[in-house]
């Protein structure tokens, strides 16, 4: 008698974006003539680069022929794409060797596979807010006790708060945890962590032989020189740090789909040694996993050329003029706006104490336009909603034109 | 203190085709003059196909300009490619609905992943010799015991041997199992179950409420119209069986990486309800995967057209021919073979009683020529060895010519 898995039934309901359609939806047909500005979603949508789309068009013509095509690639990545990451990563005085890099379908399947490395029993320490995946891929694989709805909480996570007074990033727990996962550029609130933030989880992990997961999926949004775009900037990072980067945000591949996990050789945790945990990584991507698409890892390695870096960097300029733009109508109306500055989102308060669905409803019946409420991703995001930076401009500033026209506070 | 998951120091070293390649290296160090043929792999050799090309090499001009740019796509998949896959069922009077049908990057990372949906203590059943897949993964999700090295084996494993008494499909077991892969036409032996085999698995799984985990992704090889290609050609199995298959061998497409798998809703285990498999697994999906790519879903898409569907029949009978070309070759100097007449493998008896790795010396010093040892899949493997028909036509006919001139039986 085969058995399901009972974990998929303590999952709280995924019904944040669901529920964002079914509400956008219901609007629009009580209301045919109006046109709906959708700054919810992450999704990228201006075209791919030049060199990219060569890169990637060339790479069909090759398969089309019999001598240039080509099957099954190392299912850890192609070694040319994982030896410029390693160059990628050296141009920031970061040491990582071509086989520490593993090549993915993108970032949320690393995240999302990456606690099959370590123990059931291990505890887990997640932002709040925080981008969903973290959360319900432990609670899948056995890490949580039931949801508590009231808390909007599972009690055996341990949940680091970021609020307004702490800038969005909690310091280290004061509890003894394992796993800790920390997004920075932070996914919802745009929040970015200095290296004296991370310097403190380092020193945190190092002490509790803890192990750090930094998703750094929005590195290449933070202009600020001093502010960190990887873990491993960090001393003593490479003995407690996996990273998880990706080209869906940094050059527009969300539909393209690859990503990378870093696991390097010096990180351990308390029965490991030097070298096994890098050596279970590669030895789940090739059970599990046969690669990305030869085709997307062609552009790829496009993204990392010198020309394809430059336009990599115009189109994440595009991104945050708007963020930019909608900053600006947001604070002529005195709303308190945080984010946006080193990343994609912005962060906003929401007035009159209105709680996260409150505004979303308010937003969406005044002005049209249609954000994320921030209790989604996590009990912290009550007083909150996120805008999303992605966007035609021109949809972008019709967005804020109706904002500054029919918002009522 | 982060701890690892111990169960991947469980895994018996995945050397079989590293083994293979030390000792081909090995070979031509030393005989750095000769050519050697490699009939060892089941990758595919041949260009793809015209519309498919056509089809990508579109999508990639679309992702070129913002009009036609698309970001995030379903995560199980574009909806007119699973549409297109239930109406491909429908042709052989397979009735599932698109909402049964998952799109992924290859039927490796299903096979892998299906497991998650069940109970960490559920008795799988794997056919040996089989695909490694289904027993790592097993492994490393805690459904095994330790590796015992001298059976070749995990004892806590049900293996159902398949020999040449049985054709390579050994019937239901005569215990309790609780998940069982069929793998037909079978990677390694090219075996193919028939209807009333898979009846009885049918009629097994619902009388003991087992699932059957179905891997057809050689299922386009057969062209015996009495040979089932779906499990669901055979009564009762939408309530007990999950089909998987791929681009990957029907249209070449190992390195552009597109498979679905089935989950019907009609499929059901002891402690569920009609719908919750279907349900548990679209969650999965949504929370571990973003979507295949989605060039490479484009090209998918186009396999499945009249053109496309026309053009993949002919690659595949290339191949096909290979088979027929090497099956002839060896049956010449009275070697004995299975298989390579519904399935691109050819599971070929050692001469002399020679176990697997000492053929496939005598094979690799006499003739230059790379076969799979057949133990590499499974204790059962031990006196076979494998042979691929893909590969380019003059290659094959190169290595049956070195083998029919060169092999001293």
């Amino acid at each position: 008698m085969a058995t399901i898995n009972q974990n998929f039934n303590k999952l709280a309901g995924g019904y944040l974006f669901p529920e964002i359609a079914r509400r956008a939806n219901a609007y629009q047909n009580e209301n045919p003539q109006k046109v709906l500005y959708r700054l919810g979603i992450g999704n990228t949508t201006e075209a791919l680069t030049p060199s990219v789309i060569k890169a990637m068009a060339q790479k069909v013509e090759d398969l089309s022929k019999r001598e240039t095509y080509s099957g099954y690639g190392d299912e850890q990545g192609d070694k040319a794409l994982r030896e410029a990451i390693s160059d990628f990563y050296k141009k920031r005085e970061i040491s990582l060797a071509a086989d520490e890099i593993f090549i993915s379908d993108g970032a949320k399947s690393d995240a999302a596979n990456i606690q099959s490395l370590f123990a059931t029993d291990n505890i887990v320490a997640i932002q709040n807010p925080a981008y969903p995946v973290y959360v319900d891929t432990n609670v899948v694989s056995g890490r949580s006790s039931d949801y508590d709805q009231k808390k909007n909480q599972y009690s055996k996570f341990v949940y680091l708060s970021g609020t307004k007074e702490n800038n969005f990033f909690s310091p280290p727990p004061k509890e003894k945890v394992d796993l800790i996962y920390l997004c920075s550029p932070n996914n919802p609130t745009g929040a970015v962590a200095t290296k004296e933030q991370l310097q403190q989880y380092v020193d945190y992990a190092k002490k509790q032989r803890a192990i750090i997961i930094f998703d750094a999926a929005y590195s290449e949004y933070i202009s600020d020189a001093d502010l960190p775009k990887s873990i491993y900037e960090i001393p003593g990072a490479y003995e407690c740090a996996i990273e998880i980067n990706s080209f869906s945000k940094f050059a527009g591949f969300t539909g393209v789909r690859v990503g990378w996990s870093v696991v390097p050789k010096k990180t351990v945790v308390e029965n490991s040694v030097e070298g096994e945990l890098n050596r279970h990584w590669f030895r789940r991507q090739v059970t599990f996993f046969n690669g990305a698409s030869n085709i997307s890892q062609a552009g790829a390695l496009a993204v990392l050329s010198d020309e394809g870096l430059a336009e990599a960097k115009e189109l994440i300029g595009y991104y945050m003029e708007n963020a930019r733009i909608i900053r600006e109508a947001l604070e002529t109306l005195n709303l308190v706006v945080f984010g946006g500055d080193n990343a994609p989102y912005l962060w906003v308060e929401t007035p009159n104490n209105l709680d996260s669905w409150q505004f979303f409803d308010q937003l969406l019946n005044q002005c049209q336009v249609i954000a994320t409420p921030g209790v989604g991703f996590g009990s912290e995001g009550q007083n909150y909603v996120r805008f999303s930076a992605f966007g035609h401009r021109e949809n972008i500033l019709a967005a804020v034109k109706s904002i500054k026209e029919n918002l009522v506070i």
